[in-house]
């Protein structure tokens, strides 16, 4: 019997002020909806359904590229939660188990707390997540009476004394199917918004003599995102998380607070971190590499003992086996470096290999465009390409291979060979003071005018 | 009958520890005493006199610089604040209307602070700008009876009751020109400091019958720098401002606090700037363009759609179209960039134009320097300018224009022409391997010397 | 009779989970155990011992490498704080004067409050430095009586009394070489640890009729490193004191908070750093010269009227005369720049001279590395290099000296000179269009197959 996961993820987010729905919007280089469907993959639902209403074609698609056999169900117009996850039931046809129901704009709840919830079913019918809010403010509040859970009351409904409760509802909500499904249809509309809860399950069920507890998380994990500003705090939370777990796994990170990671950072033990880096998604970083201040990094691996940068921008298909340097103001795309090759400074290599310890020349482009298709350019090991040398691609060089600097290399070098393509320098005497002061007269000239 | 301001921008500001003075330097930008003049043209003051001591020529320049009308009158001796505000009064001969004193260190007093003195000023002959102080430490006092003020009292000069007064004074005033300068001619020095202070117009001003009052504004307002500390506090209270506003106005910023912004940065909607980015003054970024990580932008235009960065420069008069991108480690100066073109990588284009769809490649440089003059590259659209291109300008490439790279181009390339200038390859064999040998061999020997 | 130093760095440092010595981490860019003995630098240890243990190699080398007389003793086991001190012993053989024990992870102790511990000897025959602790939590405490140090409790063996005492033990001991070593002798291991602590001797010598105090510093000069957490507070401690500091020295920083000083820095007044600059080891940056946003600095020196970046990197041996220019995505290494002359787009210039008022042009690159030795590049005064000009290292270009725009420049250049080594442009009419073409076609037929 394995468990589906509703996440709901219809709303417009006005506040927001974006064309973008809401649940699109990114902490740490994933969407919102990701961030909560990552959270549940612990509990492996059977079934994920996303219930979308604004934007739902683009909700659809970030939605399928996470998760390609999630369903996405549309909620046309957008009569409350509980009408919300009503919405999910003809996708939830046969399904057996547990139904946990999530928010595309709750980011943070952790995998641990879904398998409470889980757990806690095991004794009642139906689970509600709660917190302890530093500042209850307008929250719903859980009426508890021992561990049994009697209702949850809206602030605007609560009495006086049900307003002094700090524990508070999160809306997550975890429920058999069944049970789920048939408390929804008792569900009425009969409010000053005219919108069917899903809170209002609680005391249906316990009218019908069902069971129902809370389960307690941190406050922490409850964050929604309602704003920009709770866009930047969300995202202010997860790079704290990040850099603190940084920090206890043993990596090196002079100024962790300028250091800006992705939800999937990975990063060995001794490796090392400079000041103000930027990781997109898909990066590894090995054990004892060092990466430099000011480096750019995005689906790249970098093995132990290369340093990078700093000024570095490693792009997705970036793959620097041990000790490879790549320097200041070089941009790797796509492209292998193998063991110990460097390329330090004023470098694109895109849509290439370089073999082991060759040396890049300062100023060396992979000429890799022309205009239509991309080529590939491949250097042999212990090569020397010379400063500034152009590789048109398609074009290979032999291992041990050698270009004169400024060389425009359009065909192979086979190995040991040394390729020039240079005019010979001529000097001109005199000419160039000429030149300037003729120049400088004519400057002249014109202010005389 | 218009009003006029004084600016009070004499003082040396010698805990600045600087040879600039104190006015002159900037916060997001703008000197300070820009900061104030900015504040006041909502009230569009007819005269506006700075009242320069220290720096008076640099200070003149500069406020010049801002408002070409402004008048800068000259006080010799640093006889108090009353004393500076008379230095003003030949300046505002025949002006009618109502005086602002501002001062040239207070660069947050908001408009709307200065529309309610106004305002006030149609029930009483002096207002004053007060604040509630958080911690009123050695702040002058506001004395009130009801809403009329008795006196300003100085923090050595204050009872013990006084000094339990919270309300003090910003030093901002209000009066119509006569009145505040034949209060001022009532001001003595015959105090500790022997110098005329401004405050006393208050008491003199009650004595003769007169009404004053105090406008309250928040204290953030009132913010005034005398340290390099201070400046520094000053440019975080108007970046964290900045930042409030940008996530306010729906702008993607995943870590604000790591944008830094001018006083005039306009950014549209929807528009995304990415982590440690850098506003010069007179940018414009459009609705939906994408600023990425560590670029740099001054005196630029960005359209929607258009992609900048990582690493890029934006220097004043780069023009960018709707979806050019402008990659990393390039630099655009003075140069439009049409519909659609490419500068992805190690590029300066500088002086140019560069026609709607063009691909500049990488290593690309416009040569617009010979030492004296600048000179101009036009190209046209859909134009494939090959890797490592030298434009030596003046130099017009039409459109549909081909450059290999490698290639200096020197004379102008018609449409649909193919521009080359290359050596031809030569691959020498086993010159690589043999050139090697030789070096590692003499090495070897020097190391055995 | 000078002082004699004992470092105590014998800790593996289990919490750092770092294959690296503890006391080699680094704050600063300078290893915590650098710090502690630049601290005591003040008091002119004649001898300085350091006790070793874990990673004692790497231990003594980085010893070494700060100041070479530094002794270097094994700890084998780690048998407490008394027997570490104790391996100093036979080292100190003839020592005469006080010894003063440190500790290796323990950076922040200011020379002026060692000043005091030996200035408070005169009158006690041991003094430990306390402090008031804000949480005294774990600490050990102080136990005085009058100014009369009775003894150190630690907090697992302290009384509920003793327990209320807030001033902590900081570990930081002075005494005679002589009473040290005897006090020593008698500590025994007869606790719970069964390990020598310092800390007993103080109750052994009260016992004995000898007189200790203690002296008072500030609890953040105590401030350990016992994982990354601290090491990063550590850092983050030391970057808040350098930013304040730079600012009370008259330095223009408009965000401090973004500037990461290294332990030697040295900038002069009214010099200005941008946003987002880092200094590494070994940086001068004279009064009135300009840091730009996004730098990196290394071992190197920068005159008054320079300007620096944004985006420039300068490596070691970087010498930048007055009212140089190094711009953006520059690098410079072991090179002298001279008055006036300017490098300021994408440029590599290394192991070089350049003459004062010469210009080098975007892209130039010197190519200093045959592979296997490094070659110097001498340019003259007012020479003009060309943009993406190659100079193969070794090369004299003389005063006046020019080079064409993407020339290899292989061979001297004479004083007024112009050097060109360039293929003649040729134009393809209508070749662009008609590559384009096929290009295009073939993507088409491409998709249509």
């Amino acid at each position: 019997m394995s468990i589906s996961l509703v996440i709901l993820a219809a709303g417009q987010g006005t506040r927001m002020k974006s064309d973008l729905p809401k649940v699109l919007h990114k902490v740490a280089h994933a969407p919102l909806l990701v961030h909560a469907m990552r959270a549940a993959e612990s509990i492996s639902p059977g079934r994920t359904v996303i219930v979308a209403g604004h934007g739902a074609e683009q909700v659809s698609a970030a939605a399928r590229a996470y998760d390609e056999e999630a369903q996405v169900v549309l909620q046309e117009e957008q009569n409350g939660t509980g009408h919300a996850v009503q919405c999910a039931e003809a996708a939830l046809d046969g399904a057996t188990g547990d139904v946990i129901v999530l928010y595309g704009d709750t980011p943070f709840i952790r995998p641990e707390t879904l398998q409470e919830m889980i757990a806690a079913r095991r004794a009642h019918d139906v689970v509600v997540l709660g917190f302890e809010a530093a500042d209850p403010g307008r929250y719903g509040r859980l009426v508890m009476q021992g561990d049994m859970l009697e209702r949850i009351v809206e602030f605007k409904d609560a009495t006086v004394k049900e307003r002094a409760i700090t524990l508070c509802n999160s809306g997550v909500i975890c429920a058999a199917r069944d049970t789920l499904f048939d408390l929804l249809a008792a569900v009425t509309n009969d409010n000053a918004s005219g919108e069917y809860y899903l809170t209002d399950i609680i005391e249906i069920a316990r009218a019908r003599g069902l069971s129902a507890t809370a389960v307690t998380c941190d406050e922490a994990e409850t964050m929604g995102v309602n704003s920009r500003s709770d866009l930047a705090a969300a995202e202010a939370a997860f790079q704290a998380r990040a850099r603190a777990e940084a920090l206890d796994n043993g990596i090196t990170l002079p100024a962790p607070e300028t250091v800006h990671f992705a939800y999937d950072t990975y990063i060995g033990r001794d490796a090392e971190i400079e000041q103000m880096v930027v990781f997109g998604p898909g990066v590894t970083v090995e054990s004892g590499a060092r990466i430099r201040a000011f480096s750019h990094l995005e689906g790249c691996h970098v093995s132990r003992g290369a340093i990078v940068g700093p000024y570095a921008r490693l792009r997705p298909g970036a793959e620097l086996s041990e000790d490879v340097h790549v320097g200041n103001f070089v941009e790797i795309k796509n492209a292998t470096l193998h063991e110990g090759a460097k390329a330090n400074h004023l470098t694109y290599i895109g849509d290439a290999e370089v073999g082991a310890r060759t040396n890049v020349g300062a100023g060396t482009i992979t000429c890799n465009y022309d205009g239509v298709f991309k080529h590939k350019t491949t250097i042999g090991a212990d090569a020397f390409i010379g400063s500034s040398t152009m590789l048109v691609a398609p074009v290979t060089l032999g291992d041990h291979a050698m270009t004169g600097s400024g060389s425009v290399i359009t065909d192979n070098v086979p190995d040991g060979a040394m390729a020039l393509a240079r005019a010979k320098q001529v000097n001109k005497p005199g000419l160039a003071r000429k030149l300037m002061d003729r120049l400088r007269a004519r400057k002249a000239a014109q202010k005389g005018e």
